[in-house]
């Protein structure tokens, strides 16, 4: 089995074939639900047929394909086959990919793997119709709950039931999927980092510690609105600019911790030229790998907000719209990774990933890893979403040695 | 003639029986060119019915009505009845409402007054269905291009041309409204301050000196929209940042020059809570009464923006989406109107006005004087819109001693 490795070209074939089947000109079409996501899993379908593997559905959506081993124990592999609307033909997509070409190694290899392996594409890992992303990973995990999305509508005015029901999903069932992660052994994805790290470094790969975790707060600033001509400056009560303060506040309060702060959203109302903003709804979205630098960042922020607001005559009111805590990975399973990803030229340390994936839902119950690979320019969710072919073949070969590894027993 | 007053009971009677027809629990209703604003119009028609006054429109649509004196050469007052959605009680109305009062006045006073007195009532000051204020004063003061507004929609998607022809305003004919200028000695508004300065001295009224030049800029910032996640801080190109940073600079500039900017719209895109925004969109309204302290409260802050976007790797476009220069009044007309309002306990020294106003087109070709009464907690353009009655009638009578000297040959 140490002898077995993955055909790199073979995937990155596997991964054009998908995206000139389901994306194109204006980028991936592979939104959860939809029709080209169902044409994503029929194509995965017809390669997992050639290995005379039949997948099978769980309650919440989720793709599982078995390849039977020596022992009931299994090691899951895999991500999502969904995408945004008008998004890249690697996010998600590589992971899945990743996984069949495992599963097609280890089926020629001859002799059965001594643990199972089973390929999953998590459902809608996306969330672009309903703002629930990580769906059928977190009803696995046991973490969602339906009335998140019972009665949300996606933009077409279809609610949630709805639109699973169509596809063959019980909204009210879907947690049922919980029993798939029972006697995993451990959980290995690989994915591309989306982020500009590794291309600065001149690196193709990292392992993933674990994933930050995320404080995404509401700030909202009542001052007056007052007309632009007429209102003297030192009588104002500038609810735009008590949040432009704020918003810069968090730049070094970030960048002291080692995290990231974002606010890449800002109502100002009334919001026209001739008038100051009398309210000002800003969100800012704190990240950090550890719980307490991020509550550290979290009490700064509201600190530099309440001094903002005071400072103009403003009032402030604050909500938490959705926090995650940080989720560390198994800290064998990642050293494992970091070990292969070094073999073939990629980064000594772990790299914590700032974005949310299906692995981080599948680690509070299942030893898991990642392994990144490089993302060019840093972007993702959009059509120029790309990775230098030389960095693809090195994390696939990384990931390769990493699941058959742990397929083998290791760990 | 200079023992008549104006009743400014009367006025402020009229003033509230013109809110009873026209606005209501959720304000002012009287918007340029639809019902309400008729109906404001048939009742003034009808107030001067009562002094054998049939008044006249012009191309533009505004109303203008004559009283006759011993000479041809006439002094207009007047302002606007049209409001905004949801406006106050006195913006514009006021100064109708006192041009009536006048005329109410002189031709009680048994005598014919020595010049002639016109009542005007300017169409459109508020430029709410088309973006273009001062619509029917500009037309009169030979700056309207009916090219601004060809082809433009009001929000229920129906042309300017076809909303104007309904009443019987043919736009390509309404720079024709500019003969009505012709002859005029002098023009007198009386409006509300629209701001918080006279309440905030504990004055009634006040002269205005003229109105503010203002210099409103579109300042584009382009960066790079990055995962809220992924992207560290030092490797950001935060548009919105650059945006708040040139926002925050134009306090201190307006500050150090005595002037005011406003930064009450702002655009950011993609506006998710999870991405930087890769580009912000900042309207930076600049106002100030001199033109060169203008000019270099702009040169300011184009280095200011210049240098925010720059810190930041963002590009910048700047584009002027609206000027107008600083507007003097009449030096001998704004001294008679600042006597008037001392006498009656106004202001000693002449506001500029930061807000347009009719007079400030009328001046370009006619000996212009406003005078102002205070606005509570400076609010306009809402249904809070309001001022303490003994200031109304403070303004009135300031107003009206004004204009009685004038039409009496004084100036």
């Amino acid at each position: 089995l140490a002898d077995l490795r993955l055909d790199a070209g073979r995937a990155i074939a596997d991964l054009r074939e998908l995206d000139r089947l389901t994306g194109g000109p204006e980028g991936a079409r592979r939104v959860a639900w939809g029709e080209e996501w169902q044409a994503a899993r029929d194509f995965l379908g017809r390669r997992l047929a050639e290995l005379g593997i039949e997948p099978e559905r769980d309650e919440a959506g989720n793709l599982w394909a078995r390849l039977e081993g020596r022992e009931r124990e299994a090691v899951a592999v895999g991500s999502h086959l969904d995408s945004v609307p008008g998004g890249g033909w690697l996010d998600g997509a590589l992971g899945v990919m990743a996984a069949l070409e495992l599963l097609r190694t280890l089926a020629a290899g001859g002799d059965a793997p001594a643990r199972s392996v089973v390929l999953v594409d998590w459902a809608d890992e996306e969330g672009v119709r309903f703002g629930r992303s990580l769906f059928g990973s977190s009803a696995a995990a046991g973490t969602l709950d339906p009335a998140e999305l019972r009665g949300i509508s996606a933009p077409d005015g279809r609610p949630a039931e709805e639109v699973l029901a169509a596809v063959g999903v019980d909204l009210e069932r879907a947690p049922e999927a919980a029993g798939r992660l029972e006697g995993l052994a451990a959980y290995l994805e690989l994915h591309i980092e989306q982020g500009p790290v590794l291309e600065s470094e001149g690196l193709p790969a990292a392992a993933v510690a674990g994933t930050a975790g995320v404080e995404r707060h509401r700030l909202v600033f009542e001052g007056q609105a007052a007309h632009a001509g007429t209102t003297p400056m030192e009588m104002r009560h500038d609810a735009g600019l008590a949040a432009a303060e704020t918003a810069l506040a968090l730049e070094p309060i970030a960048r002291s911790h080692g995290g990231v702060a974002t606010t890449g959203r800002l109502a100002l109302t009334p919001g026209i030229p001739t008038a100051v903003a009398g309210r000002a709804e800003l969100m800012a979205d704190l990240r950090h790998p550890e719980a307490g630098a991020l509550a550290s960042m979290l009490a700064e922020a509201h600190e530099a907000a309440v001094r903002a607001a005071k400072g103009r005559g403003c009032s402030l009111r604050r909500e938490r719209a959705w926090s995650i805590e940080p989720l560390a990975f198994d800290p064998g399973l990642v050293e494992l990774a970091r070990r292969a990803v070094v073999e073939v030229g990629g980064r000594p340390e772990p790299l914590v990933s700032g974005a949310l994936h299906d692995a981080a839902e599948v680690s509070r119950s299942v030893p898991t890893a990642m392994v990144f690979c490089s993302s060019t320019g840093g972007l993702s969710h959009t059509r120029e979403e790309d990775t230098p072919e030389p960095d693809l073949e090195r994390a696939l070969e990384a990931f390769g040695r990493l699941a058959i590894r742990v397929v083998g027993g290791g760990r």
